[in-house]
């Protein structure tokens, strides 16, 4: 069962962090980063046979939740909204981890885990969760663009799920080689460290309708990622 | 049930394309690209209570099979190894989409969702799955890493997932508009396009163990992300 109030990230017997417990953070401050800073999600959604499907998402954290949508017309959709236990993780890879053994080779990464049962938004609430979405995604877009008609809100199931239960964990650095490895003849003279990932906006690209007289806005130049 | 051989991507109940079917590819072979240019997979396992978790892990595809590794300490991991259905995705997000609407609003990415039941790998076979997962991350690395030693392997729970049941969906391009919005007098000045994502390594950075008379190989500064 999940929790009905708050737990500390990482402090529920599902998500104590047992494998290498120095990457588990317990700070909620960084669950809102980790989770603010990540542009999709991966949902959980088991069907009625108890598979399970893994459905990359568009999301937004709102205080102490977080918000996801999907089709009406979606039987997984559906089924979450019905009240199937859910999972949703955002990654964040930040670089890989290259140590002079296979096996102490990794990654660096931030990864936020929020597992329990989500519940579907309705009225303005969930038009609220709909311009967090637009706003996380594509921060100063929902004043400008055209919102959400009758049909098009029939059509969108949004749902919300609280953050009582979550783990997060993130590694930095360089390998955390065998101590063997660095006094080996052969193996410490391999070069070893990391190798920094980044993920950057390019230039914008207009399409083939937007009036030549109008310039990108200034809110969409200035997107970084985090 | 999962399928016993390969079936197209797409072609079961289970993966047909029902939602934006435009967004849903059948070619094995794009199918194959997808996997081959991700580097951080996620996965699908679900606890004896049928809790779902989603976890980032590393992977490879090997021919017609994703092959992962875990820790075999890790509850988790030893119910996959023990047969519980499971779903891996590898989703690259390529860029933001803004369409005139918050609606049409989208991301550019390709995905691929692997259904099925793992299967523990052993021996040689598993020896050579561990080759393919870093060759896959770090190319060029395993000729010149330490491979793992006994106890390491016996550490590692390895596991196979055959690609018979998957699903591919890949966005390009533009937004698709409410044709109403471009012929409307306010909406149809709005700035709409796509703003790409790019990744890319950074200048790789050596650890305090390596001597610096030793330089980063070449096959590490000819990597790029696809």
């Amino acid at each position: 069962m999940s929790p009905a109030e708050f737990q500390a990230p990482g402090s529920t017997e599902r998500t104590r962090g047992r494998r290498i417990p120095e990457n588990s953070v317990t700070e909620t401050a960084a669950l809102h980063q980790v989770l603010d800073a990540g542009l999709v999600a991966h949902l959980a959604v088991v069907d009625e046979s108890g598979h399970p499907y893994v459905l990359p998402v568009a999301y937004a954290r709102r205080g102490e939740q977080v918000l996801f949508h999907g089709s009406t017309g979606s039987r997984l959709f559906r089924g979450l909204a019905a009240g199937q236990p859910t999972c949703l993780t955002v990654t964040l890879l930040d670089g890989l981890v290259l140590a002079r053994s296979a096996f102490e080779s990794s990654m660096n990464y931030r990864s936020a885990m929020v597992l329990g049962i989500a519940t579907r938004l309705s009225g303005d609430d969930e038009l609220d969760a709909l311009a967090c979405i637009t706003e996380h995604l594509l921060p100063g877009r929902w004043s400008e663009c055209r919102h959400p008609s009758p049909k098009e809100r029939a059509a969108t199931l949004t749902l919300g799920l609280d953050l009582n239960e979550c783990s997060v964990k993130i590694r930095t650095g360089g390998p955390d080689d065998d101590p063997a490895d660095l006094l080996d003849p052969v193996f410490s003279q391999i070069w070893a460290g990391e190798v920094p990932l980044q993920s950057m906006f390019a230039a914008p690209i207009a399409d083939e309708n937007t009036p030549t007289t109008i310039n990108v806005p200034e809110y969409i130049t200035k997107w970084q990622r985090r």
